[in-house]
């Protein structure tokens, strides 16, 4: 692991040949709101007449400013938090051992009964991480806020819904329209109506204001966390920023392992995104891993310590009611969905209905005091094209539509997560139902992969799906790496996934008509047709990649001026004769478009219309004197 | 390069765990036609009461039976094609070196001019190839095949669509049929209604016949050939068997460098499934490179090479007539396709119309005389989605409608290439248009691309558009790989490319409710649900990285009977409880669908329609009574 979080993709800028780089835009309206972006200024090659607005291009950045994982991120929107006056600190819940998980907290007994000293107590992180050195929060003085008990109007909910629908357009809201490049009215108005969120935890003010709807542009998050059979808190860091560099909008931290508090810990104080989490994993843990044992005190221990901590949003599976358990004894996967396993394992084990769903109300109220958002689990979504769109499936999916309703009772923001297993032609079904059941809350899918039989690409498989479902108006994927159904994802792994849905997510912007989604596109195959390769790198998904790939066939540095690829060779290029066209039109002083006018269009009109046989005779389609471009090309063999 | 061609992914069948081999089926009614598949056998840990049918998958397989490059394949059809009664063989055209394009030329003129003697003349293949031992065809006399010109009723068309039209099913259709798992008249019936086509040149003897068209399983071809940049023939046969190894459908030989037709002659004498070519490229290499010099002449005489050689089917681009190239001039990447930008700088250089278009009847009787199919070629796709669906695509795409009808009406077999680069929202319109206008002639797309900004990846890219036009009713999908737009592919190119669009077809299968389809998906996911690993790695699109996957987190053998995998951990597996839910309902000896039969589906419904509240009481809803397979789950903590 480096000591510094590289920053986005900051080519060196070289020569003429353009440049990547990291900028930051400030709001003229509020000169502390400063939104980054990644800048691509194009370069070599590019022709006169070429207006200025066309010479840059600015990209969403999520690689946040680049921390030292040891000291977490500029606490960014801290004075936005305390500015509002509503919320105040305290003391916040003791963190023992036992937050970390059993192995932690067997060590620690170990430690002690060996005379070591492992402490525990007061104070954030435990010990017993197994990165050199990051064991231990090494800030531990922190103090949580929360929503004030005490003043005028008694204790308010402090969400960015309740701000929205009170009017109220905050700074968090003006960061991420400014992201968008929409109006900030647009992002409250949205926020109010339910129809988006903007997840902003008043614990982490490390992170960059982002909104969820499907107004937006597609937003993709991408999983990371360790379990009990490897990982380490260290790579899980690097893994956080190695996703928010190839563009995760969101992390969620899925850890089931030891040390579960403190590798929470060191994500959130580095992490520019929002954190999600599954709470249940954790209050598993705390029960033992018997899910017989878990109990609504438990989970809300542990969602208190995590609200504090700053997570972001957090899967809730309340919708997994004893009543619809039976509904997947038949399916050819079950229930795949793990917090629904869990809860399904509850109910039945004591014959009791589904404890988040009888204390939603008590859950509302935690999240309106953080401002942590519902994010809706699909505890019964299908594990198998067999199993999708099934009766469990669309029970559940109304039951989260009952809890948004009340979750908006209480000002407090929700998501709705979506499946999973679906084949292409039962997309569209999924996303229409739940925006009518949910009341057009965001929607929010684990792809959904469209076919079963390719584990070991399922970032493929899955890629199709979300950008399809993306198309039909789903606000945030959930990336599927290479490793689904095999094991845990490693960095290439991460990265694999992440660029196959920042794919799928750019092909549901362009779908949806996103106001400014296709200008990337056209600046890239502009530079494509001009030959200029260093801006089509820069401007790039995946520069690096795109850069190797070419010079693994072209090396030599010319070749990266060269007006030809590989594929072709510099024979014969099948993009020289649009070129020749446009180059006659300049030599004659006639704009391109004038040479290929409305008289021109006409005749190929007249000839379509007319259906011309085949046999036309060659002489009447002469065009010798009507087309006043047509000339010899120069020979096209170098 | 290895001596032998790897067989299909046969795994060596291992104790009880399954096997995934080779198997051939025989035709009932004609022994003679023997059928291939891969066979997987499941094996471990499969559960009692499962019947024989469920006990293996065939899969359809295109790998062919494996050859050793310098003898080439059996020719398996030449008894079907000569039994008809209706070819003869004849000399052929004589071979120059100056089909194996102009290096090879100009080095066999240097070799004469120093005495070594670099033979010319008749005798197919000629010298110069760059693959050591590769460089000439080891078997000169083959002689070639036409429609016989004498006997009753004079010659006629030797094609499959000839003998569909006259009601007879060929043994290529009954080989066809049984692959598809549809009866024989099926594959007849579209063929003879020009919705498909069975490409099989009578000199390519050595194919295994298979049907295109979107009725059955959406096919992949993949594009393999050297360019003057780089690549060798020896490279192109391992391309070739690597190709059909991952599922190729059909391989097109886009060969523009040296030893053109030599390298076609490897590549056909050892090709399992039928090839394409684009002739005008080497029309290209004896007009010198130079478009002007191209002529009608050249270009009939290289289509008979070709034909001559066995090339099953041939992009040629008679509808980039003069009158489209102007509506081009305005695109953002103007004319990308090779083939197009060819036919539009000789339109411009002549100022007359495409001879493939004024030439158009007499390549139908070529094409009639050898039964090589039409891949009516789309010279003004568009190359971003800038372009998408444009003037130009939708002229050309008329005119290609209009030739299908005169190909028809030559008894030539048709097929229609599409774009390109298509936006999510684009592409459905694409094969609207094409079936209409060209009156349900298959469609045969590269891609389409989604988006432009990925280079590197665009076998994802495509792989998007790939699945959605395929579920539109598209019938085979050219690949891309992930050099595309970089440099040529590969060895791992080819594979990724292969997955990606063998991924892309079946979930447009799936889409489409191909019958049989999914019984391959519910086989995988039935395996993964019981924790078969091995199954799962069988039943995998690609097994070996499946299985690679797995063994990077759990290395050890007893992993691979694990009743988890290293996503969750051992100590609570999301899976469990569906099979504690029906282990219960066999110890009560009654079946699950009894267990949770009518009644609970009722009782469901019931709450359903009843619309609970979020509040209802727990004590209403306990089923402690009324769900006879609630009980305590075993602590799940290993």
């Amino acid at each position: 692991m480096s000591d510094r979080v590289p920053r986005a993709n900051a080519a060196s800028p070289a020569k003429s040949a353009g440049s990547r780089r990291k900028v930051h835009v400030s709001d003229p309206g509020s000169p502390t709101i400063r939104v980054p972006f990644t800048e691509v200024t194009l370069g070599a090659g590019l022709g006169n007449g070429v207006s200025p607005a066309d010479l840059s291009v600015r990209l969403y950045d999520t690689s946040g400013p680049g921390s030292d994982p040891q000291e977490g991120l500029p606490p960014l929107r801290r004075p936005w938090i305390t500015g509002r006056g509503d919320v105040e600190e305290y003391d916040g819940r003791p963190v023992s051992v036992r937050d970390d998980g059993r192995a932690v907290a067997r060590k620690s007994a170990e430690d002690t009964r060996a005379g070591a000293g492992a402490g525990a107590g007061a104070g954030a992180g435990a010990g017993a991480g197994s990165g050199a050195g990051l064991s231990r929060w090494p800030a531990p003085g922190r103090r949580p806020l929360r929503a004030r008990r005490a003043g005028a109007g008694g204790r308010r909910p402090v969400t960015q819904l309740h701000y929205a629908r009170a009017g109220m357009i905050t700074e968090e809201m003006r960061f991420a329209a400014l992201r968008e490049g929409v109006q900030p009215e647009i992002v409250r108005e949205e926020l109010a109506a339910g129809r988006a969120i903007l997840p902003a935890n008043v614990n982490h003010p490390e992170s960059e204001p982002m909104v969820i709807g499907r107004r937006f542009l597609v937003k993709v998050n991408a999983n990371i966390g360790n379990s009990s059979v490897t990982s380490s808190i260290a790579n899980e860091v690097e893994k956080l920023s190695w996703a928010t560099r190839w563009g995760a909008d969101t992390v969620m931290d899925l850890s089931t392992g030891p040390a579960i508090h403190t590798t929470r810990e060191w994500i959130i104080r580095n992490s520019p995104v929002p954190i999600g989490t599954v709470p249940i994993y954790q209050a598993l843990e705390k029960a033992g891993g018997r899910p017989e044992n878990l109990s609504w005190e438990l989970y809300r221990d542990t969602l208190i310590e995590q609200a504090e901590q700053g997570v972001d949003y957090v899967t809730v599976h309340a919708g997994v009611l004893l009543r619809y358990v039976p509904l997947t004894a038949e399916r050819v996967t079950g229930i795949v969905s793990r917090g629904g396993s869990i809860m399904a394992a509850w109910c039945l084990a004591h014959h009791e209905e589904n404890f988040l769903y009888t204390h939603f109300e008590d859950l509302c109220e935690i999240m309106a005091d953080y401002d942590m958002a519902f994010s809706l689990g699909d505890g019964l979504r299908p594990g198998s094209v067999a199993d999708a769109n099934d009766e469990a499936q669309f029970a559940e999916l109304r039951t989260l539509g009952e809890l948004t309703e009340v979750a908006w009772r209480h000002d407090v923001q929700v998501m709705i997560e979506g499946p999973g297993h679906v084949p292409l032609h039962k997309i569209a079904e999924n996303v229409t139902l739940q925006q009518e059941v949910c009341h057009e809350a965001p929607f929010y899918t684990l792809g959904p992969l469209t076919i079963d039989v390719a584990p070991g690409y399922d970032h493929i498989t899955s890629a199709i799906g979300a950008a399809v479902i993306g198309m039909h108006g789903t606000a945030m994927l959930c990336y599927v790496t290479p490793k689904e159904h095999l094991g845990l994802p490693d960095r290439d792994d991460v990265k694999q996934g992440m660029i196959a849905y920042k794919i799928a997510a750019h092909a549901a912007d362009l779908a949806k008509g996103h106001p400014g989604a296709q200008r990337w596109d056209d600046a890239l195959s502009k530079a494509r047709f001009e030959f200029r390769w260093e801006d089509q790198f820069n401007l790039a998904i995946d520069p690096e990649t795109a850069r190797s790939y070419h010079d693994e066939t072209l090396p030599a540095a010319p070749a990266k001026t060269a007006h030809f690829c590989s594929m072709c060779g510099p024979k014969f290029c099948s993009m020289r004769i649009s070129h020749e066209l446009r180059e006659y039109a300049a030599s004659r002083g006639i704009p391109v478009r004038a040479a290929v006018g409305d008289g021109m269009r006409e005749k190929a009109a007249e000839f379509l219309e007319a259906g011309a046989s085949v046999y036309v005779d060659p002489a009447t389609t002469s065009t010798r004197r009507e087309h006043p471009w047509v000339t010899t090309p120069e020979a096209p063999d170098a």
